[in-house]
Formats: structure tokens, sequence, C-alpha cells
């Protein structure tokens, strides 16, 4: 589902509330209030409140949500609901690190539905082996493999100066989603969403906030 | 300089801004005009202005803006015109990644002046070796090595499991900013600014402006 009048800033905070519910779940809490799931994402409740019902009627006064069902709801929301095939493009040290951090959780987690499908270099040593169980293929490979191995989103982890000819390659093959970690802005056709993981960029927009 | 009242989404933009005219006055451009910022970081000439016109008279109707004033004045805003030493907390394959991968223009770029000074780990096979020429400290001597450094930011790259008490130990020793990779939220005093790069957060958001 997409509301496209929605903003990013609420979208944006969705997978914050969807984690704290997890966590909840896990926990077997049944019930939590606007209060504490603001506070666990650190906004006030009546932001909390106001960002749900975008999607419907969520709440009961007094009561609060029902974890399970705001959960199951966050999630097909956020299309989360079905298997999401990811590719990650350039095996580098970033890329291969990146997967054994914060990839483990797409193979561990049977619920979690992002699933980590296929890694994508142009270095011969490198394409036919495999990271973690996940197989390294041709670069050029990219227009035939997105569509048959039904990869929705990828991650870019190539140097700068490749950034946008691998971008270009995968909104040829029908990507609409791109994690871009490389130093550099990439430009994509408008119905491609790109989230861009700069560190320098964050660093220094930190700066900006440091005292005299 | 800091101006308090001026949203976050204008100072994420700042540093966009300043990357443009970096590699304008790296190809000797000397004027650049509202559209052509705006253009190469994907807003409007309109928000450019208005952007800008926060933190002072930068440019000339029908001229455009002078490509090394307004860089020198966006590096002062950023607080960039001086060097900001920054920490790593976790020395492990995604901390050594990324110091290859992103933070190699902190040594060859000379005006860049965002320094990785020290690495913090609790490994003892780790404390006392270095990487890329950076020593790694024992993370028992942060609130010493802090001040006595003038470290002003830190990026976290522990496991989940231990960032919050990471960041307590930062905040605790003075530090201001904080990259958070660990993927999960820490908690810190107002007065710290925390960015995070969560990767399972990033492809969630990203999920769900995918087309049915």
């Amino acid at each position: 589902m997409s509301w496209s009048k929605i903003s990013d800033a609420v979208i944006r905070r969705l997978p914050l509330y969807l984690r704290v519910l997890d966590e909840s779940s896990a926990d077997q809490v049944e019930l939590i209030s606007s209060q504490e799931l603001g506070y666990r994402i650190g906004v006030g409740s009546a932001l909390v409140r106001k960002d749900l019902a975008w999607f419907g009627e969520f709440g009961k006064q007094g009561v609060g949500y029902e974890v399970d069902f705001l959960r199951h709801e966050l999630r097909k929301i956020l299309n989360l609901d079905q298997e999401l095939n990811i590719a990650l493009v350039g095996v580098g040290s970033l890329g291969v690190a990146l997967g054994r951090y914060h990839l483990k959780r797409f193979a561990e987690d049977e619920e979690f539905n992002l699933r980590l499908v296929a890694l994508f270099d142009n270095d011969p040593r490198k394409i036919g082996t495999s990271v973690e169980g996940v197989q390294v293929y041709d670069l050029t490979r990219l227009t035939e493999l997105v569509p048959s191995l039904n990869i929705k989103m990828a991650i870019i982890t190539v140097p700068a100066e490749n950034a946008q000819i691998v971008a270009e390659q995968l909104v040829k093959s029908g990507i609409k989603g791109i994690l871009n970690f490389a130093p550099t802005k990439i430009v994509v056709p408008e119905d491609v969403h790109v989230s861009s993981a700069d560190l320098t960029l964050e660093m220094q927009r930190l700066a900006y906030y440091l005292p005299e």
C-alpha cells in the first residue's frame, strides 16, 4: 500500500514504531500506549497518534494499541508482509562488512522478510564466490537476474566514481529502491527512491550542532 | 556558529551545497546560480535561496553566488573551518571497512578538516595495533583521551547490545555529536546530536515506496 501525500518524515518513523512493536511482541506485551510508543522512539504521544491516524484507526481511547494487531498493520503498510529480495552491488570490504554486521538478521529472523539474495561485482576474482552463503554474480547479469530472482531493492557499496553508472543499471533492471553508501549523489528517475548513507555528509551535519 | 531555530531539513542540505561548491571550486568555476546549485542537489532554486538566506545575503540578483565566498561561509556555518577530531569505537570489520571506504578523505584532503584521530576497542588483541595509521586505544581510556586528543565527534560501530553503554561513555567524555551505525536506538541528553546510519530502518522505509 502507498499513500502518496504522507510526508517522508512520517514514513521515517514507521520502521521505528515497528521496531518497538517487534520488541514488545517478543516480550509478550499485549497493549501499548501512544505515550510508551512515543517515549521509546523519542517523540511525543500526540505525534504518534497523528502519524498512525494517517493509516487508520488502530488505537482505543484509554486502552492503547493492540501490539500484534498494530505490528501486523504496520508491516502491511511498509510492504513488509511479503518477502522482499535485495541485491548488494560492490563486494568490497564495506559490502562484506555490512553483510556481516547488519544483514545477518535477514537470514535469522523468519518474519523479517528482507532477504539479501544476490551480490554483484565486476571483479572476476570475486564472481562465483559467495559471502555468508550469498553468491557473487557478474555485474553484467544485473538486468537478467533482477527480474528472475525477483529483486526489489539494492544496496550500492561501489566506489564513488562508479555509483552513478551502477544506479543507472539498477534502474534499467527495474529496481525502485536504492540504499546508496557511496559518498556521492546519484541521479535517478522520480519513481525510484534513494536513501543515502553518506558518512561524510552526516558528520558535516553533526558538526553544525557542535558547541562553540 | 549555530542558529537554533533553523530546521534540521535546512541543515541537512548545507553539506550537499558545500559538496557542489567544493566541486565547482576544484573546476575553477567562479559563479554559480541558485538554479544550478539546486539542480545539482535535486531541489528547486527558490529553496536554495531560502535555505541560504537563513545565514546571510550571499548571492547577487541575476549574478548568482561567488563560489569561493559561499564555500568559505558554509564551512564557517558548519564549523568546518577548524579541524574536528573524530573517534571511532568498535574496530570490527565494519569499523575498519568504513575507515577504508569513507574516511580516506579525512587524511587526503587538507581542507576537509574532519580527522579520524583515534580508534577504540575493548579487545586486547586489537588495542595497540593501528588501522591505516590510526591507533587503537583501550576503550577504558575514553574519558581521558577525548579531552586530551581534542576529540569532538564519534562513530559507533560496536554490536547493537553494546551501543548504549558506549554512547553513555562518549557523552560522559564530552562528545556532542555521534554517528551511530549500530542497529539500535541510543538515548542521549538533549544537547548531544545523534545521526543514525541504520540499514534496516532505511530499507524498511524504502520498502514503503515500492510499487504494488
